[in-house]
C-alpha cells in the first residue's frame, strides 16, 4: 500500500490504471497531471483520481511512483522535468509503446534521481481519453517491462502492481520489444491506417456504403485505424527502425503472393495460406 | 413456402442458410449434396439437411431454389451438370464471394434451362463446415444480388428468402459487387494471411509468444488469416483483376507513409491519420 501514486496522462490508459490502482487498494492517493483541462475535468468527474494537476512541480516528490502515461515523444522530456524534484526512491515507469526512446541523460540519472522501469502493459481500445477509461483494461493481458537493471527492487515493485491488477508480467531487452511489436501491433496499425484512406479514394459508387459491405476484415481495419492518431505518429516516427524493417518483409511476402495471383499460381497459393493457417494454429495452442 | 430446396455444399455458409431457411418454414424438404461424405455425415446429423447426396443427378429437378455455395472455382461447372437436368421454372443462385465468375454458355442458358440469380450473403466467419453452422450468421448482414435480369420474378424470390432470415438486400452489377469486395474483403485477406507469414519468417527469440503481446492488431490478423485456404485461393483469382488494381493502390498509399516516416514527417503522418478517423466516423455515420 503506497501513500500516493501520480499519473501523467490520466487519458485511457492512464485512467484505466489509476481505476484498477484504486479498486486494488495499491495506494491512498492518485494525482493526474495533463495538459488538457477537459481531461482532468473528465478523471475527476468519474471519479477516477484525486487531485488534478496543470503542471509538474516540487509536490511530485511526494509520489512513490510515476506513470507517465503520455504519448511516446513526450516522456523522455517529462522524465527530466520530474529530475528536478524527484529522489532516487521514487519510481519512475511508462507505458509506451515503444521502449527504445530514452536519452543518455535520462539513463544516467537512472538510479540517482529516479528509479527508471520501462514497461508497456499491452492494452487498449480504440477509444482515447479518460471519459472511456475501463477498470478491467489489464485484466488477463500482458505487460512487458523492459528494465536496465533487471533484478531492482523497483522493478519487482512495478512487476507486482501490474499483477495485482490481473496482468501477466514478461521481461526483455527494449530492442527485443521493439522488434516485437513492430509486427504485432505497428504494422498492422500503419496497414489499417493506410487501408481506409485507399478505400476512401478507389472509384465506387455505393462508397458510404462501403462499411455495410464488409463482414470482418475491412470492418476489423477501420476499427483499429480510428484509432488516437497523435499516439500512433509518435510510435511510427519511434519505432522507425524496426516498423521499417518489418514493412519491407512484410512487402516482399505481398510481392510473392502478388506474382503468384498474377500467374494463376494455385497450387503457391494455396500452400501459402495452408500455412499461415497452420501457423496459427501452432501459434495458439503453444502462445496463450 | 417451397417443397424442396437443394444446398450443393452445405459447409459453413450453406448449412447456416439451411439452418436458417428451415427455422424461417421456408421449405418442406432440404437436400444437400457434397463430395466430402464427412461434412455431409456433419450435416445429417446436425439435422441440418433432410437428405445427403453425393452427386448432381436428375433428381435435382425436383427442387425449386438450388444454392451452390462451393468454392467460386466449382460454380460455373456445377450449373453446367445441373442444366442437364433442370428447367427454367428452377431458380439457381450461389453464394460466392466474387461474381464476375460465369462463363458465356452459362449466361445463355439463364431463362432457357434455369433462372440465374448470382448472389453473395456477406457473412462468415473463419471457422469452415457444416459443424460450425450457425442459425444466426446472416441476422443484420448484407446481401448483395447481382441478377442479370433485375426485374425477374425469381429475382424477388431470392431477395424475399434473405430477407426473411434477416438480411439486408442489394441489387448492383457483378463489376460493382467485385470492386467493393476488392476493398473491404479480399485484399485485407491477402494482407492478413501474408503478415502471419512475415511474423513467422522474424528473426525473433519470443516468437512463439508473439500472440500474446498483441492487443487487437497482429490478432485480428491472424483470426482473419486463418479462414478457408482453398476458397480464398479461388477468390484471389477469380478477382484478380479488381484485386491486383487495388493491391496497386494500396502500395501506393504504404510508400507514402513509409516515405513520411523515413522522413519525419510528422504533421503529415499526424494529418494521414486523422484523415482515416474522419473517414470512418463519416463511413459510420452514414453507412450503418
Amino acid at each position: 500500500m503506497f501513500k500516493e501514486i501520480t499519473i501523467i496522462g490520466p487519458g485511457l490508459i492512464g485512467a484505466s490504471l489509476a481505476l484498477a490502482i484504486r479498486s486494488k487498494k495499491i495506494c491512498n492517493k492518485i494525482i493526474g497531471i495533463d495538459s488538457s483541462k477537459k481531461n482532468l475535468d473528465d478523471a475527476i468527474n468519474r471519479n477516477i483520481i484525486d487531485e488534478a494537476r496543470k503542471d509538474i512541480d516540487a509536490r511530485i516528490s511526494s509520489s512513490s511512483i510515476i506513470f507517465i502515461c503520455t504519448p511516446v515523444s513526450s516522456i523522455d522530456n517529462i522524465i527530466k522535468k520530474i529530475s528536478y524534484f524527484s529522489n532516487k526512491n521514487q519510481i519512475i515507469t511508462d507505458v509506451g509503446s515503444v521502449k527504445n526512446i530514452f536519452s543518455k541523460r535520462t539513463l544516467s540519472n537512472n538510479g540517482l534521481r529516479y528509479s527508471l522501469v520501462p514497461g508497456h502493459p499491452i492494452a487498449g481500445t480504440e477509444h482515447s481519453g479518460a471519459r472511456n477509461a475501463e477498470i478491467d483494461l489489464f485484466k488477463n493481458k500482458w505487460c512487458i517491462l523492459t528494465p536496465y537493471k533487471k533484478r531492482s527492487k523497483s522493478v519487482k515493485i512495478i512487476s507486482k502492481i501490474y499483477k495485482k491488477i490481473g496482468m501477466k508480467v514478461s521481461v526483455m531487452s527494449t530492442l527485443e520489444h521493439d522488434k516485437i511489436m513492430s509486427i504485432t501491433s505497428h504494422l498492422p496499425h500503419l496497414i489499417a491506417f493506410t487501408i481506409v484512406g485507399t478505400a476512401f479514394n478507389l472509384n465506387i459508387k455505393k462508397k458510404n456504403e462501403l462499411i455495410n459491405f464488409s463482414a470482418g476484415g475491412f470492418k476489423d481495419f477501420t476499427r483499429i485505424g480510428s484509432s488516437d492518431p497523435k499516439m500512433w505518429t509518435d510510435i511510427f516516427i519511434k519505432n522507425k527502425k524496426y516498423l521499417m524493417k518489418t514493412l519491407e518483409l512484410f512487402l516482399k511476402d505481398i510481392e510473392v503472393i502478388k506474382r503468384d495471383i498474377k500467374n494463376n499460381k494455385v497450387e503457391e497459393i494455396f500452400n501459402l495460406l495452408k500455412r499461415t493457417k497452420k501457423i496459427r494454429k501452432s501459434i495458439l495452442e503453444k502462445g496463450i
